[in-house]
């Protein structure tokens, strides 16, 4: 990769500001994934945490805290116990999307079983509430638990709003809030809390998070349909045979006559699905504008991602971070 | 059942002295696991926690509490967190163990599918620890963290040591304290914490539950030889199906002679398994006397909980405590 690319990209900028914590919160979280006697945990964890993720997560707690003048080591412990977060819901996932590849490399449940993920990602759970327990925070404790219940309340969600064409715009919003965005803007707001900022500054955190959480979620699933023009790639149209309701198709099943919505019903909610059915459904969303739609959707939460960061004190993190809720967006143009 | 049954039976007099907490404990634990869009989770945790469990875990939380003189409420949020802890657990082992049946009905995973056993219970996860959370006492916070990382821990450590016959005593131990004992120890323990107790109370209730815990996991782990006569019943050798390495058999592998070890090799470790195998080994675990010897332990362990009890408040709750402890290893007379 060059240069240029490299300073193109935020993350990698942050990742260069933020090197020491992150340093550290690698070492805390190489040490809290051992085990003594349980040797398939930290070979598991390893698989998966050091396959070369960006470490957003863990990033914005660390840069949240610091642009806040944050000058303690209780936010790397919170970083860890996100990224652990992180971690144990991608494990379950994998269980529960059987899928096969993660992040280019064949899934742990796949290299050892389903019964490894769904208990080492158990293991990763309590191990984070642990570490945030050590905060001795209270706040914290009640901003972190309130997430993961939003997490798990969004999974099963996503179950059951799955070929369901009832699926509202605001079932959509919770699912991908419980996906995406709601450990986005806890990661943002204990950074705030810890650094014991006035409540305007946590709460512009938490509400830059759960922005750039929503636009990142909604510009992977606009992708998956091929971006707003609709163009069918080898990765396009996955959500569309697993038969996810996302936003495009949501917008366009509300608009759909007759024949479109018999459409619909057969390929999405009885999975009948034949050849030239994907071509069929990305010209409905096209001829309905849904994918349009939903690139300025995701435009508008990356724009109050970004607005919200006025509340938050002028840093050269707070540019970074005002820059990557431009680049989870600039995938679209 | 008779009246005279259920007097001898410590739980459910415990059940009784404990009505209204336990009311309580149920209506909290109904409105927790509400969730607005997503019906499955109720559905999935009412089939479970409505099924007639005993309730002995929280049971032992209200009990700790109120006999340290608690007059408090956060005894029951404390009870509904540990209650959701072990149904958390329970719909996670089915899907790890592919259980069919639990408490003589029909799984989960069987009911509904694997995948909403794990988010489920992610989710209920989730809920018990923002459930700890509101009681505000971070030594709570702390007991109840470092349970639930143990039980998590002990889970992979049974995945693993299963089927290898190199598992030590110690490993079973914590195993059994990862699968039992650590549950019942925080339960007891967080009961004194939140009635304020000195320490030396606290850390007898800690014994108390660690010794009740680990003697109930032994008994049962007997009992799947057929109990210390070793003999063979409709529920008998389920363990040795499974190639897992109960106490019996570690101590029977740790002196086996050289025809011994060969037939321990095959049946648990390959895997090879003959009709009259289930004979042969329970006629080996007689032979070198470990189905006695394991229950004598079972019965030390139960008669140390019984010691610790001599350090908290005498209270009629206490007694049935200690008759708890005779209760859980009278099955093995």
């Amino acid at each position: 990769m060059s240069l240029d690319d490299a300073a193109s990209k935020p993350h990698e900028r942050m990742q260069a500001a933020l090197a020491d914590d992150l340093q550290a919160v690698n070492a805390l979280i190489r040490d809290r994934m051992a085990s003594r006697h349980a040797p398939r945990i930290p070979e598991v964890t390893a698989h998966l945490v050091e396959a070369g993720g960006k470490r957003v997560r863990p990033m914005l707690t660390l840069a949240a805290a610091r642009l806040c003048g944050y000058e303690g080591e209780a936010h790397r412990m919170l970083a860890a116990t996100v990224e652990f977060i992180h971690t144990a819901t991608l494990l379950h996932d994998d269980v529960v999307d059987e899928s096969q590849k993660r992040r280019g490399r064949p899934t742990a449940n796949l290299l050892w079983d389903n019964k490894s993920s769904v208990l080492v990602g158990d293991y990763l759970f309590a191990r984070s509430f642990q570490l945030m327990v050590e905060t001795g925070n209270l706040r914290v404790l009640n901003i972190l638990s309130n997430a993961a219940a939003v997490i798990a309340e969004g999974e099963v969600l996503q179950l059951t709003a799955a070929t369901n064409l009832a699926t509202t715009e605001d079932i959509y919003l919770q699912v991908i809030r419980g996906k995406t965005a709601a450990l986005f803007e806890a990661a943002c707001e204990v950074g705030g809390v810890i650094a014991g900022q006035p409540e305007p500054v946590v709460r512009a955190l938490a509400t830059y998070g759960d922005g750039l959480g929503i636009a990142f979620q909604m510009a992977d699933d606009l992708l998956d349909w091929g971006g707003s023009d609709g163009v069918i790639g080898k990765n396009t149209g996955d959500d569309f045979r697993e038969r996810k309701l996302t936003l495009p198709v949501i917008r366009a099943v509300a608009r759909a006559d007759a024949a479109e919505r018999a459409f619909w019903v057969r390929t999405i909610e009885k999975g009948d699905q034949r050849d030239g059915d994907l071509q069929e459904a990305m010209a409905l969303l096209r001829a309905h504008g849904t994918l349009e739609e939903t690139r300025a959707e995701a435009l508008a939460w990356s724009a109050r991602a970004q607005g919200a960061l006025a509340q938050v004190p002028a840093h050269l993190l707070r540019d970074m971070m005002h820059d990557l809720a431009d680049y989870v967006v600039a995938r679209l143009n």
